[in-house]
């Protein structure tokens, strides 16, 4: 059985549309690759009773919990004290964060109240690497802590991954089928009926030229793969 | 007060990291320019009992939801089945659904049994236009229910939004700062809290030439607004 995961992405610059979000779609493709099944995405906004309230929901139907956005130095940074407040724990700066963030700063005057923020962390939380810009993020539990700007939230993935214990990764085959999905869906379905043990989509496009459909079939069994993958281009 | 709303978008596909969504995005800047406050944004896999319960909990605490995806003819597509489910309502093949799909076929037998399965509509619902390819999407109650392909998506959300009821559109003005956000943090802290109608953000941003920082502020209030530019400005 592999471990499950979902997603919790915070900011509201993602629900007015301003910012597209690529955070989700990164992280989902590194957990489909180590075998962590993920279950949800769900963006809230810097809304303290909604962050802690979705961190719960998450945290307890979940196995992993991996969160983007609000750890930077500024007021609507609040996603630390909504861990904390999660937990029930208490959030204060940590020495060890303070010394890492330190490194980024020639002159120690520019380590300033607002930027020290960055460096308070929930009791009891691990950090979390941060090789771009110091500041760190932090597991607690097993809800782990990251920022929201793509390049810092990628490099903060790379360093976590490895120490969490996946399943067998993902496969997935793809075909892609120049018809419509209606002219195909009644045979597509008997074939996921002898497959039940794969998870087999379909997903229509338009060209110029007119609809297609690209049929996808994922599942841990590689043999399994290839048989339905002989089967979809037989459609 | 301005609307609520919540945005479920359905399919493994997006959790799985194969697809991007643009959906959600798409649909965000759409409802802050109609002033409807979204407040949440969920994806969740093509699982009927987890599509319910998220409709439920989404429907009921928001004035509008929207969803995207699962309407299709394939046996992966379930998110009609599930709405119904979640109102507690039949649902059947209905005649204006069917003869608006009939449209899209030359040959009637074209309309197989798979196709018509995109003409079963949970009872008492509206259906919503698709002049892309004709299979309408559907509003039951508060929930709107549309297709995920996003040229099609995009063509419902265009005719759908004109029918509902908004708010003020929310605006926004967006200042680049070329410091780093803990230079200007507590400065920009004292900003946010004169200006508490206001939601007030920061977004850093790396590039070659170092850390630098966009201040965004949204409201429904264009004076207001005006005069915290001249504000930001000043940092």
């Amino acid at each position: 059985m592999n471990p499950t995961a979902a997603i919790l992405l915070i900011g509201d610059e993602i629900l007015s549309g301003r910012t597209k979000d690529s955070n989700g779609n990164h992280l989902a493709k590194c957990l489909a690759e180590l075998g962590i099944a993920l279950h949800e995405i769900r963006v809230v906004p810097d809304d303290h009773a909604v962050i802690v309230s979705a961190l719960n929901a998450l945290r307890k139907a979940h196995i992993h919990v991996f969160t983007s956005g609000g750890i930077g130095p500024t007021h609507d940074d609040i996603t630390a004290d909504a861990v904390a407040a999660a937990f029930g724990v208490g959030i204060s700066v940590r020495d060890d964060a303070r010394a890492i963030l330190a490194t980024n700063y020639d002159n120690p005057a520019d380590l300033n109240e607002m930027r020290l923020r960055m460096a308070r962390i929930p009791d009891g939380a691990r950090l979390i690497d941060n090789p771009i810009s110091k500041a760190p993020g932090f597991s607690l539990g097993n809800v782990h802590v990251m920022a929201g700007v793509p390049v810092i939230f990628e490099a903060m993935v790379a360093g976590l991954l490895p120490s969490l214990t996946g399943g067998a990764p993902m496969r997935s085959i793809s075909v892609r089928v120049d018809n419509p999905e209606g002219a195909v869906a009644a045979e597509l379905a008997e074939i996921a009926a002898r497959f039940p043990t794969l998870s087999i989509g379909s997903y229509p496009f338009v060209t110029d030229s007119g609809f297609g459909t690209n049929i996808v079939a994922r599942g841990f069994d590689a043999e399994l793969l290839a048989a339905v993958e002989v089967e979809i281009h037989k459609l």
